[in-house]
């Protein structure tokens, strides 16, 4: 069996755990004060082409999700996002719980635009009631979104530019960045997510990592105190020049940006191979993860040797199946794959 | 001008008012430990056929909402509503602010039926991933409902069947609650709403009283330490008997449905002069408020000498105006409105 | 029996009544957005010589508490007072319920001292781990105390000094505001309070009103969206106007400072009656609630014709009660109690 | 430089470093639905001698304490602790963050009793006014304590029977359990905790681990839906099998005892070191952690060398500093201090 249920079934990058081994013996000071995290912050700025982020590492998504939220809103703020952000549909409710209301928008795609978010904001702007009702004034996007697409420059300066007009921030959820950056149907670099977003992580856990991401803050108003937020909400590791160390691999020669490229690349040849056999695509993925809808025949076949995620029922007699590449995803283990859609 | 914009523009029903200034001189044990406060729980379960119904007073419905909410749900745990339902659009994120999850459901008459319910619980019942989306566990809805439209027995009761299949709580927001009784197009008595569902609230503020809602509980889970959940939630007036005698005046002789009656009565006058006028419902409604769409210059015309709510534009050129009568509407005031209507 | 047990066991002032039967037949706007809650805010920005305060008007005194400061602190701050303060002790947790910590400070009389709070900002801003502990950001502090004691101008001026100093923002509970003012141990007036506070609540319930509070915001940082916090909190009453009238019959012509003082007249003859009998203070308040420890032969005989509150045993055979005028307290009652005390 | 400040300066201990390696290959499921959570889960049930419990690892202390906390207590519910408890003064305010108060007990050795937790139950069952305070619903106590004090069978039996009156639950922070059960001042074993504790955990992270707690629910009414909980506290780690091989390893053949034992023993070294050398013990501890007071210039002469906390001022002249073995720490290491302190 192969798995290609998910981007987060293996440990991590062999470099990263030697790196991690080499320097078990040695001791450092704890909850992120020491000389890795100083290291790779510094290196992650660099890549971000912004030199007065702040950089934290944080053990996981939820965690960076709800972290930054809790941190930027006062109680009567609201977050507004795709009706199918990973917050609002798989994350039991964490945002709700440090007590924002998140406000969804329709989205076929997982995407959400300009003209979406600046509706929420003429609506709050104009409300005769405005005391009634939250106020939105964050905007959640993920980059690539929880469907695999990606947003485009333009699309992305237009959303700040409504952020700007309603006195929103933008954050950025970038669990899987490494993939997005690498979709060739986008020409959004790092520099530019660290120039438009307010906020955004940079994904660990499912790009190289044995487990952490990178929360990078832009915005000065995101910055004071941000450190008692995170460890409040349980996000100060002891150890935290484990994460350090890992995204100073990653970042150090661009291993993180050829981890995407090549899952990408992977995950290309897998789209190309269920277009050739006349399986439609759920939703066009230029990423890591990509959906398909096939008959239930066809997924019981693919089912005796690769672990894939179903996502339910397209209608009867069909599923809708994810089939996602990653770091750790092997040529042999898309050339069996390839092979095996070839021969449905 | 007269007011028709809301329910709650008027002080009391006079009958209250002399009632609280007959009492003003004598003194009295403090948060609802008083003798009108267990005078008027005991009439309350009388006329709700529920003998072992604990009742509380609290001040406003808001708060009925969210203390009832925040204290029957765990963490991790959801309401299920209409997406116009009050707690979903009008309490600035009150419900997320104790710290869970609204789920709306869609709906374009403000009602939600039975499959939509069964439909949510058998989502989370069947999930693959239950531990990362919240767990429906109560309904709420509206009794009338925001657009002035009622439920039936018979729907009452498939969402009653509908939340013991999936151990949900039904609670029902009776902020109009005695002019959605008082609505010819449902069967649903005080003592159906008491027998089907787990925790409601009868709305005193609109309905007559000056100020005061009667929350009743009848689930056993519902019921230990709720005074604690009040207090914390800021509900527990420290004169609590000003509640106690008004809903001891609202109830004792029928005024509260008497007064529910009256009000339908006018309201329905009304809905039959916007008809005859030709003006569309923008949903029909029983009960006391009517949503029409008008042109821009009948809106302008009304203006004139009626306040309405304003519920923004249904097209260019049209817009959807509320008219609310309520216990404190004249035969006069309906008289004046009637003719208006028939001038237009 | 007479109650003497607290300061809201009956009804309103007089005055109070008839203002709210005179205009109960009046319609108005909704949620405070009418002319009495404009009148009464600028007769009390009056009272304050404070003319850039915001006035809100809100049901109850925990509310006004928890919404104060659910609306100031960022979720890692922390509110410091008193260890008998109201919030730490008898709100059921509301302020923790909205998420911050309460720093509790020794204090025998219900006051904290500058020199204490300058400790718990000095402490914080030398910690060397200051992400691991709660920011102390607000000093709340009765006025009077929960004891009847009462802050001096200097007393007063060293806080709010040491608040300057630690960035922390000053909040004073007025539950009591009357009584306190009419103390003859302080110098302290309503200027001086709405000088030195950052916000602050002037109460009505104990104070001659049905039932409202009045909070007035001086820091600019502190009034943007209140009204959203104050419906978050469930404290935007659908009919404002009943406490806008209230307040501006209490303020109009010094109802309130006149009310404040006869009832901190009778406590002095209450108290000095106790003395006389050589019945030891608990602790010396020269406000409306006077504390004394009696035997419990005294306590059983006082209880015969006399409603008091009992806080507990204060030693083996002796304990301490509590004995409240306030605006509703007679000539009369007084009488009769000197003259039971008398007789003991 | 030797650091001696804390237990969590070093990777891990190298079997869990070699076996995480042996794995990285391997895929698994995510979220802690893997083979090795599931083996550790049952080591550590056979190893607790209670077949019934539920074990979820988690990745941090902070983490685990909200966690739990949260989930077992409705809003208005309390947890009662040393005041010097790790989750009332390092914790950022974590608890209060998820809506609960603590009730701190005063306790000079870090330790509270049966008898003071008594007193507070009592309390609040006696309370005339009940609904105005927080229920004290759950003890809190560390083993070993933050002073590195442990409680005896007794005590904790005793502790057990006073929860069992008064309806509470018992819960342990075990973060440096393994220490505690090496202590040669109690007849405490991890089944009498298992026997004794509603829940626990056993802590990783300073103890030999990478990271990772293991969480022990005893009481079957804190077991459903524990891993939502998780979930939205962000504890559910993607890879969670890392922390179940982690425990296993720990586990299996009682390393993590040994590894307790073997600091303990060089903590009594140093313990003894300081006695000859006549420098006193802040609180005499029999685990890892070891807190003397020293003059200024002893202090100064030990900071060439060595890492050690410093806890702040004894008085004019003398501070209180910590030295911390731990699993990491060598004899040579401590042969060096011990010289240095015979040296002094």
């Amino acid at each position: 069996m192969i798995r290609y249920n998910n981007d987060y079934s293996y440990g991590a990058h062999p470099r990263i755990l030697s790196a991690l081994t080499s320097i078990n013996e040695n001791s450092y000071g704890g909850y992120g004060l020491d000389p890795w995290c100083d290291m790779a912050a510094d290196t992650i700025r660099t890549h971000c082409d912004r030199s007065d982020a702040e950089v934290h590492f944080i053990v996981g998504g939820t965690q960076a999700n709800f972290t930054v939220i809790d941190a930027a809103l006062r109680p009567h703020q609201a977050v507004v996002c795709a009706d199918s952000g990973h917050i609002n549909v798989h994350e039991t409710g964490a945002v709700e719980h440090t007590g924002h209301k998140i406000l969804g928008l329709a989205s076929p795609d997982g995407k959400i635009t300009a003209d979406q978010i600046a509706s929420v904001g003429e609506d709050y702007r104009t409300s005769p009631v405005w005391e009634h009702v939250v106020q939105p004034k964050m905007v959640y996007l993920s980059f690539p979104t929880e469907f695999g697409t990606v947003y485009t420059l333009d699309e992305l300066t237009a959303i700040r530019s409504v952020c700007d007009e309603y006195m929103m921030y933008l954050y950025i959820d970038g669990a899987r960045m490494s993939y997005g950056l690498a979709s060739s149907e986008t020409d959004v670099t790092l520099p530019d997510i660290a120039r438009l977003a307010d906020a955004f992580y940079i994904g660990g856990t499912k790009c190289g990592a044995l487990f952490g991401e990178a929360i990078v803050l832009c915005h000065d108003d995101l910055k004071p105190y941000f450190r008692a937020a995170i460890k409040q909400n349980a996000g100060l590791l002891a150890k935290g020049w484990l994460m350090g160390i890992q995204f100073e691999i990653l970042f150090r020669k661009g291993l993180y940006f050829e981890l995407g490229e090549r899952a990408v690349r992977y995950a290309m040849r897998i789209r190309k191979a269920f277009e050739n056999a006349g399986i439609p695509a759920y939703i066009e993925s230029s990423t890591n993860q990509q959906f398909v809808v096939v008959s239930d025949e066809v997924a019981d076949k693919l089912a005796k040797d690769f672990v894939y995620e179903d996502e339910g029922r397209a209608d009867e007699g069909h599923r809708i199946i994810r089939f996602c590449t990653s770091w750790a995803t092997t040529e042999e283990d898309v050339d069996v794959l390839v092979r095996a859609i070839q021969g449905l």
